[in-house]
């Protein structure tokens, strides 16, 4: 008789030969976190990166086991037949697409970072892998070290999510949770350049273009709907200035790059941008450059995920827990998923930044441009202390759509007294709705 | 030539007939989870109820199909040859350990939502499964809609987790953060009653016998430990007054209670206790009845996970998402874990409060107990406006062993002026460390 609470014997397949495209900061960390912890049924087998030769003489590369082959070149390890699984850690679209469809349709399943690869063709390479009967899994692709993907595909499928908005791109939350702490934009920019923590050329991250891939792979997972990356709208986090953040606290709130994506009908209301947090949502919780994701569910309301979202061993454990997936025989999650066109915009209220030469009638003619698109002021705040001749003054809104805002803001752009273009954020509120 | 943009048909497998078990909040708000998105592939076929034709008549039966089968008793749906997964949603340990027992060696996968029953039987139960190549899933059984399990299983086995802590009983969290609001310990629980967050006997969740059970599952999920849940030991919140909030907010603090679990070589350091918890720490973001999971990866650092620990839907969420995971053929990750002593204490500082009428020499005779065992204090608090003949006052230590300071407390047992005994509570740090 078999005693119930023996342990069984697991039967181990041949292990799975992994091949590492990448062997830099991401690359190198998988090495890392695969060689401390020996997970059974996983061989390292091959590395590849351009001169291969040098990056073996790194000390990153003493965990490598001397049997690991290293190539500079990945055509021999894409069609080779000893290889199971390939991980990506290269990053960008042209020429990982056809390395890694190549390596799809040669048998062998795949394990990646890469966000603009999957948001802009991630549809085209999974319909690729199941045509050949092999996994493609990007958990590391989204906040990094925070496994909002697979919670969300296995934890979460039993429900209907309708939204979800995420802080998504560390270095931007790095930006402007020390611009909340009263730093100068570009005085926190040459900081987090100096961290590590922003490019040379930042516009990526201030931009947008990065939090924006990944918003269309958290669309495409959460709410089952295929996006046009370029449909979504970003806009900068650059002509942020310390005084936003100031009239922010007045109003209740922080300022933080959220990323948004809503159900509504047929379309998915999505946009990138700076918007102003309330204090009291989890979104105002994250600091530096911590990454965090708030779904919505039909049945089960909010969840909050939390976490390192970029760093090599964040993201290793991300991309090591996909490839242990695949190679201990866990099936991939089928995901159907829609077309949606997008909606750049949503009904919120919404921040409205001047700085004017102040005269006699501003207030009179900024709330008649207002009117006259049909946005409504709901509060009018002037901090004290600024001069006269250059005065920063803020109008919030109640709800009305980003493209009602900007065409008052057009028939402003006429004003003599408008010193700079005005700065205008959408404000998150409790129970914030998409058009409908 | 196959366009590899086009959607490959899925072949479905004939639908996984479902049998639930128990219609109450849980069980019937799976059946209207299932009823409003109609799956593909998953069928509900049985539900088991004690005296089932009064359950017909509810509204909450008006979303079952009239196909399904109503049975009073369990044995049939058991044996049954025509279902091929049970949920569980009744609770306890006696009769159901047998009968999921006897659903999983018949062929069944098995869903539950039973905590005490995981806690203390899950290895059991789980070799029993993995005998009859069958499942058993219980994500639902810790921290409800909050998909805490699954996303450490597939996100996170990558990473070495080290600890966790977590907010993982609703009732107990609602009465705390009220307290926090300056409400009465008595006052709080009688409204949580009259809300239904808490039962007529609170013990369960206000003793910690709830929360147990749960770290319990935690612990086996991501530290892959087996631990003996009646060795953890627990503290209740029902002796915590107004006073010590306001002393911990002195501190900087909350006091919420906190499940906490760590490994320390071949022990896991495991307690649930009221714990001061630094405002700063993403563990004193929680009001209300929500949870959270902050677990610690050696590679990943913390992930937050926070949502909706309890109600019918949040829970029928977690339910299903397993119930999809088996009927859409994800396989169960393997989970190898190994029996592991209980330690009951962390070395942490100590939040002391003695209730005392005041006389010359109190303090003395109280740093004089305390350093006789080897405890340091930190900082003695006295709030202004409290009669000296009963007198509060706070004394914190430098990090020590709980049964340090109850040697000490023990001693001071003697003390005439001690008019109640005193509180000690554990205090969360930012870099917190189980005894090595």
């Amino acid at each position: 008789m078999i005693d119930p609470t023996q342990k069984i014997p697991q039967i181990r397949p041949q292990p799975t030969r992994v091949a590492l495209l990448g062997f830099g900061t991401v690359g190198s960390a998988v090495a890392r976190v695969l060689a401390a912890q020996q997970f059974a049924g996983v061989e390292l087998t091959h590395i590849v990166n351009r001169n291969s030769s040098s990056k073996r003489q790194t000390d990153a590369a003493l965990v490598i086991p001397p049997s690991v082959q290293w190539h500079d070149d990945p055509a021999a390890v894409l069609a080779a037949t000893d290889v199971d699984l390939v991980i990506e850690t290269i990053g960008g679209l042209d020429p990982i697409e056809s390395w890694l469809a190549q390596a799809l349709r040669s048998g062998k399943s795949v394990v990646t970072a890469n966000k603009q690869l999957i948001a802009y063709r991630g549809a085209a390479l999974a319909a690729i892998a199941s045509e050949n009967s092999v996994q493609l899994l990007y958990n590391a692709a989204v906040a990094g070290g925070v496994p909002v993907v697979p919670a969300v595909l296995q934890g979460l499928q039993g429900d209907r999510i309708t939204r979800l908005s995420g802080i998504v791109n560390g270095t931007c939350n790095f930006i402007l949770s020390h611009m909340e702490q009263g730093a100068d934009y570009a005085e926190v920019l040459a900081q987090a350049k100096a961290a590590g923590y922003a490019e040379a050329d930042p516009s990526a991250d201030v931009d947008g273009y990065d939090a924006r891939a990944k918003l269309c792979i958290l669309a495409r997972v959460a709410l089952h709907a295929e996006l046009n990356v370029d449909d979504i709208p970003i806009q900068s986090i650059s002509l942020l200035e310390a005084l936003d953040f100031q009239y922010a606290k007045e109003l209740g709130c922080t300022i933080r790059q959220v990323s948004r994506a809503q159900l509504g009908g047929d379309v998915v209301h999505a946009r990138v941008a700076p918007m102003l947090v309330p204090l009291t949502s989890p979104i105002a919780w994250s600091h530096g450059t911590q990454n965090m994701v708030v779904t919505t569910g039909e049945f089960g309301g909010d969840v909050v995920f939390s976490g390192h979202g970029a760093g090599g061993n964040p993201t290793a454990v991300a991309i090591v827990s996909d490839l242990l997936a695949i190679a201990h025989g866990s099936c991939a999650v089928s995901l159907e998923t829609t077309p949606r066109r997008v909606l750049g915009e949503f009904l919120a209220p919404h921040y409205l930044r001047f700085i004017v030469d102040d005269k006699p009638g501003i207030v009179s003619a900024i709330s008649g441009a207002l009117a006259t698109v049909g946005a409504n002021i709901d509060s009018i705040l002037q901090r004290p202390g600024y001069p006269k001749h250059r005065l920063p003054f803020v109008v919030t809104t109640e709800p009305c759509l980003t493209s009602t805002i900007h065409r008052a803001l057009t028939a402003m752009g006429n004003f003599e007294c408008m010193l700079q273009k005005p700065l205008a954020l959408q404000m998150l509120t409790v129970d914030d709705k998409a058009e409908d």
